[in-house]
């Protein structure tokens, strides 16, 4: 493997991004990362859900992690009876999908994944714990594939040479993209918004552009809106964390304010990821509220006096009418014409 | 003077603001106020300017640090002869107005309103450096009197329960305008972005709402769109560093995409400030761009890894069609009309 990917590969390594192993799940710590690289060590599936919660990996991590954690739960109830074990994984499936409340949906396609997969293991004889890592790895490998596609597409959007800013860490999408532009040597400039208050976009977004030997530019999150005026920003471009069928985008919050600014100055927004059938409407999401206290210190030191109030939105959303693109493995549709993804194709969607 | 105004009083005292005693300016550190407070002392006039440029005061205060700049440039050359004198606070004058590039023009004729007091006073037989004290308590006093009268007028544009959005540190404005409120009875929340790279909404603002008994939320700076949409925002107002008679409105950077979102949700944009003569469209303004690396800090910890860019412009240009009006100490303008502030008064702007 090339210097230049080494961190977006360790990023997406399966061990580094949560890695089931004899009992304990071991999940890279991205609230720290680049500047230390240390790993979160659950013992419990409990501990991995709690791990989500505290944003131990975010962006496309949680539902790796959520998949180990269904492997840590089999371990937990390998010496239980069938109707135990059942009740056990259903439980955990539960825990599991509601460690943040925006993604419930797509966790419990993925834990129900997981559960199948261990009563047909336990049929057959085998581990149940580990049936469930290979079929995780696997579904890693797919969804790697297919986000691999889809940067193709998305690419295919971009010029030649130009500017690109981002919005947040969308880990593989970033990563892909930034490696299919290359390829075809194209010849860009990312700028990341930092991403407050966990600085994704500063840490993790930068790093990723840094080591692939880009040039890249962080700004602070009030800075887009004037830097799409003065530096020429050809693409505002991120993944999602829900696309709905009506079209509606749910993304880390700052999201909606880039996309509003690029379209009062003429600049396309692409959003890249599969559409979720399970989520109709933008009415069924649940915009995730985080501890406000987070928003009243940055990099751990208190910014504001005591007795200031915080608000802290993890998410924001994005209506179809600022959404220039929908990005995904299958091909480039409109954000009003999204349920066209499943035509001719009825599984298998990048969501799941 | 009650116990909740004691933080808005302490930095708008003149004491703290910036002050000239016996051949020393001494500055309130607002880079780190209110979780400490320190004051900068400046032995020469170059230091005060550096001081200015180094952001040790913000918002309206480098203007009065620029008045006692000439001050200790009075002092320093009280045993010059009458050329040499005149020479020395030319220069003093140039290097105070250059100190940051944005506000060179205001800088210029406050720096030349003090040169014509010393020149008055060493004719007169009176100590030059204090007259210049003298005049500048004066118009700080006049100004803060005009402020008073302009938060008049943007509390009448407010609902008598509602919502603020604010946007960096108004100072004055910010103080007078919410005194004005209480003393009307008025029922307002606060919302204060935190305003990156320096924090001055999470720091300052904030610090002068709660003080002053308001409910004050603080958001990070990619919040403000969500916010409008989730929390009944009523209005989004802000002060300017310059208002030039184009009706563009220059202050620090993130207010434009605010504005660009307050006019996508229906939210009213109120400025306050004065028109300045001296910019008569905004492509006089120099929009300072200050050291990229403070874009990859946060409160003094680094964020992004070492290679990575940065851009920090510290202001940005609001265009008119997104300021629904101009608030002045005169009335309330049009941002179309606000050559209408000197129409029957030709002198005395808020600017000067």
């Amino acid at each position: 493997m090339a210097r230049a990917d080494k961190n977006l590969a360790f990023m997406l390594q399966y061990e580094n991004v949560a890695w089931y192993e004899g009992g304990k799940v071991r999940i890279l710590d991205r609230r720290i990362y680049p500047v230390k690289v240390e790993f979160v060590t659950c013992n419990r599936h409990e501990e991995v859900a709690q791990a989500i919660a505290d944003m131990v990996t975010q962006s496309a991590g949680p539902y790796a992690a959520a998949g180990m954690g269904m492997a840590q739960a089999a371990f937990e109830a390998k010496e239980f009876g069938s109707e135990q074990f059942q009740a056990h994984m259903k439980t955990a499936a539960h825990t599991l999908s509601h460690a943040r409340p925006t993604t419930v949906a797509r966790m419990q396609t993925i834990t129900a994944g997981c559960l199948d997969v261990a009563l047909n293991a336990r049929e057959a004889g085998i581990p149940a714990d580990l049936a469930i890592r290979e079929h995780v790895v696997h579904n890693l490998d797919t969804r790697y594939r297919k986000i691999g596609q889809a940067a193709e597409y998305l690419v295919d959007l971009f010029p030649k040479k130009g500017t690109i800013m981002t919005q947040c860490f969308g880990e593989t999408i970033v990563g892909q993209m930034l490696r299919v532009a290359r390829e075809r040597g194209y010849d860009l400039k990312i700028i990341c918004p930092e991403t407050r208050p966990y600085f994704q976009g500063a840490r993790l977004t930068a790093s990723v552009a840094k080591d692939m030997g880009y040039d890249v530019t962080v700004i602070t999150d009030n800075m887009p809106a004037y830097t799409m005026q003065t530096k020429n920003v050809d693409v505002f471009t991120s993944a999602a964390d829900v696309i709905c069928m009506d079209g509606w985008v749910v993304n880390k919050v700052g999201t909606l304010q880039i996309a509003i600014a690029a379209k009062y100055f003429g600049i396309p927004y692409f959003v890249s990821g599969g559409p979720d059938r399970q989520h109709s409407i933008i009415d069924t999401v649940t915009i995730e509220e985080r501890d406000p206290e987070l928003c009243l210190e940055a990099m751990g030191v208190r910014t504001a006096m005591q007795g200031v109030g915080g608000y802290y939105p993890s998410f924001d959303a994005t209506p179809p009418h600022l959404v220039s693109s929908v990005v995904t493995d299958r091909g480039i549709f409109s954000p009003y014409d999204v349920a066209r993804y499943f035509k001719g194709s009825d599984s298998g969607s990048l969501v799941v």
